[in-house]
């Protein structure tokens, strides 16, 4: 496509004798887009197309996982998950013999993983060949053959997978968010594989323009206005960024274009004061545990890719799982702060309604968006101060990793090869 | 495969001596295929495999372009078209924030197309940002920001787009067939998306060859004989180049092979003349407007792959509009010269017969060739004197473009990158 | 995914100093794989993913050949055959005109194929070019334009067509299994066209390891049992290589991981004795003409991938027959040396059983198995020994092929020009 940059910065590439007598041509039609547009300033989140590595990562319900492996792919790697009595294994998937997948095969002794094709047979806590059925006893390959294996935990039903570069892992605890660690819980959650790069689901989640225009048909905001714009200051908490509203704008009359807003009579009136516990607006007491958090703003997010969002009376949290360089996993995790009995109208709000309008419609917006976004090239805009600093915190945090690598003699996995 | 050249040639190569030492053996089964057989005589030809910038093209029917944005592909661009106030604009439909495609979006502004997702908001005529709408009134973008525009008109029941390289388009009336703007006229049209790269397409409707053996199946030939083989010359006259019959041969003998024709006894028998205007055979009283015309041949071309098929009452086009390398629309076009109620007879004709038997079956037998077709390597033969003087008409007219794009201070697109 | 070499290995590259500074750390969840796991040993077979040049194929039923031509690809090339006054014929089916492919048209006169676009016509003997229809009775491309043809056979009602260099072929008799073409024979076969390289096909066919665990679910194998596992050798015979059983173990205990056997009171008992002759366990007398052959082995391979599978009152056959990298013909041919009245009970119980349970669902988890193989990497263990000399009789044969071609001026196709 024809998509020129301004004509003026392209011509001051040559020497100014050479402008004189080669001066371009103003083309017609031509398009204009000032300003740098790559993410050469970001080259840690440039590279990590197929993930971070170095993190815990959700993969699959709890309940999903029991005596047949079931096969999943994380950040671009092919793991076979088994339960055996009750706990969670994590192999590399393809048998080193022939490459067959070793989910195609079963557990024909306790506590090992047997390929269907020979009978390859390993360990599922250390991945050594422990026994090579179609070999006999005294094959001279066992002790000799390790298949690589995972760090593996369960939190919040599921099944979370560590994928490093040959470190002992961080504790799980020390990634979830805080309130989920100290607090008890009730969650409904919701994984859903989706197309796209997990950087542009997380960068949609953390995004502070879209959500006023594109969410503005969804039924889940269907009797409550919207701010046409905001001003929104970022600020650093641990390993947390949040969105701090300063300004919210109902109404804006755009010069020469034309008056715009998302109030209507019969949408919820906004309360007039800028609200940053719970959603825009509103006017609910919040939940003893959520308030006492303090948290200075409706929206934050952590690496690898954690996205909170702080309602009054619960905290939605998404999970991007990079799954490969162009699928990821949405995992929407909705928690409430409540014990016994009082867990039962949160289960009734869930399964009745925002499963299906927040879980569902609402965020199948945002799938949409996800699958058809194509950047780089990008032109920022003011709002998107929010993906600058998420992109500067992966960047900072991964730069301190590799620090940490190198002090225990190891490199991080060379991004190109994550690619193929 | 196999495929050796002629031995002989091959073994040219080498000196005298080393053929001596070095001879080819003969080769059990090898083919043979003498002569060059690749492009390289028609670089612009060759390179235009996206089809040749700096023409109108026919996209879609003007009455499928209404209030929503309607997404199309042309010569490998992505292009957004939407009618405002009667009047149709194109824009690149990528937009420049985030790479969401604009046809998702809709006007929320006369005048303008918004993107779905943050709102940003394009003037239909100029590409200009005028407004965005998640960024406020004040949003420091709008005026630095411009979408590329493409100029556009409506012609035949079509809208036509000009895909250039940054020069004022030339009047859409000088690319059309001359008759079709001088006079009034009632057309018949059938737009369809076609596998295979449209010079195919358009060598197909040209080629001397194949009418007279693909076609002598189709339903639309089935009571009038097609001749073995003729010999035919090139004219060229203005920008069209003319096929002009001189001889035609109904029966031939092959010479230990056997005799081949197509008459039969239930097929109207040839008018034993050649015939140039109107159908070969056709003994009817040429329409008045056609007969003024004073066309030396029964089928012409100009670029960028305008066919044209001339019957005695109405005139057959072919458009062949470039999608990208590897797709192109058909766009047939039956324009018979009546008026008021002298027309009602044509669409009987046309909605009744034309339309399912040439533009459906005996086209559909085009299309399967267009797909097939794989060239170069090529062989042309005799009767494919028609498609070099096409080919050579493509250079010469294309040698003539650059050379006034060089006078404006332009350059044409590079065609590598119309190949990405 | 961090499949590390072993360590000590990978740390012996740098110098003893180096080492002592740069000592890698010791990874977590490592990965263990010793040794050479590529095929640089075997270079020519390595090279063959097409399929090795030199030797006739089985491509389809004879029953379907007849009159129309049919496409068929081997060894990544496009053919036409066509049957004519009872021979079968082949071409190279792209018509060098313009790249369509001749099995679109048909026969316009005895012993030629006409392509469909032009109606250029072959000679189906010679391939010459022999009419052009289109370009009359004079056309001066003919003589000078021969298409490229395949020598062709038919046997066991199969067509068989030879790919080769240039060379005259060896008769077909030659390379097909001594017993079938000195004795008459009743067969029975399926011809099935199935994913995943040839190699991999006829490594599991000869493979000793697999049978035995892979298969031991098979309907098959349901009343019979099978060894844990084997001591073999392999025997070269002429242009054959058996594998040679020495001992079987019924039985096996895996020191700390448990015992494995497929023995259960519902399947027949193993005969004690290791048995050579007809399939493992069995003690049926052998058909006179099969005990004649004086097989050494069970399981026998030729090139260039021909599996002879004994059993005592029956052979079975499979031919791989390679399409193009990714895709192959499994040809399952079982043969039975009766003659008249006596064939009727082996065809009853092929059509009642073998064909369905053999060549049907025993043989579809070799299908499901040659899909899933990738090698290389791959680590191979004892009883791989018949995979390692299969690859060396192709790395041998080849090179005497190779030799053979010189000493008549000729070449081998290039590898890398077969892969596209």
């Amino acid at each position: 496509m024809t998509q020129t940059a301004n004509p003026e910065a392209a011509g001051a590439a040559g020497s100014p004798a050479d402008r004189r007598t080669e001066m371009p041509a103003p083309r017609h039609r031509a398009g204009k887009l000032p300003g740098r547009q790559d993410w050469s300033t970001w080259p840690h989140y440039n590279a990590a197309k197929a993930g971070f590595r170095g993190y815990w990562y959700p993969v699959t319900y709890s309940s999903h996982v029991g005596d047949r492996p079931v096969r999943i792919k994380l950040l671009g790697e092919d793991i076979a998950i088994v339960r055996d009595k009750g706990t969670v294994y994590a192999l590399a998937n393809r048998c080193p013999h022939r490459g067959v997948p070793l989910t195609y095969g079963n557990k024909q002794f306790p506590g090992t993983l047997s390929c269907v094709y020979h009978g390859w047979t390993f360990d599922l806590k250390s991945g050594d060949l422990c026994a090579v059925i179609t070999d006999g006893p005294e094959s001279r390959l066992c002790g000799k053959v390790t298949q690589p294996t995972y760090d593996v935990e369960e939190r919040l039903g599921m099944v979370w997978i560590y994928v490093g570069d040959g470190e002992e892992p961080h504790p799980i605890d020390d990634q979830l968010p805080e309130e989920l660690v100290e607090n008890p819980a009730v969650v409904g959650s919701r994984i859903q594989p989706r197309e796209g790069n997990w950087r542009f689901a997380c960068e949609n989640g953390y995004d502070e323009g879209h959500a006023k225009f594109l969410h503005r048909t969804a039924l889940w905001r269907l009797f409550k206005a919207m701010p046409v714009w905001n001003i929104t200051r970022i600020e650093k908490r641990g390993r947390w960024i949040f969105r701090v509203q300063e300004e919210q704008h109902w109404e804006a009359d755009f010069p020469g274009v034309g008056k715009w807003t998302s109030l209507a009579w019969y949408k919820q009136k906004p309360s007039g004061k800028v609200s940053n516990i719970g959603n825009v607006g509103s006017q609910r007491e919040p939940n003893p545990v959520i308030a006492k958090q303090g948290f200075p703003g409706f929206v934050s997010v952590a690496m690898p890719g954690i996205l909170r969002v702080v309602y009054p009376t619960f905290i939605h949290y998404e999970f991007y799982t990079p799954v490969d360089e162009d699928n990821h996993l949405y995992v929407g995790v909705m928690a409430n702060f409540s014990k016994g009995i009082q867990t039962i109208p949160f289960y009734v709000k869930y399964l009745g309604a925002v499963r299906w309008l927040f879980h569902g419609q609402f965020s199948s917006q945002d799938k949409w968006m996800v699958e058809m976004t194509d950047a780089p090239p990008e032109k920022l805009y003011r709002p998107d101060a929010s993906l600058l600093q998420w992109r500067k915190l992966a960047e900072d945090v991964t730069e301190e990793r590799i620090e940490r690598l190198a002090e225990l003699g190891l490199a991080p996995a060379d991004a190109q090869q994550e690619d193929s």
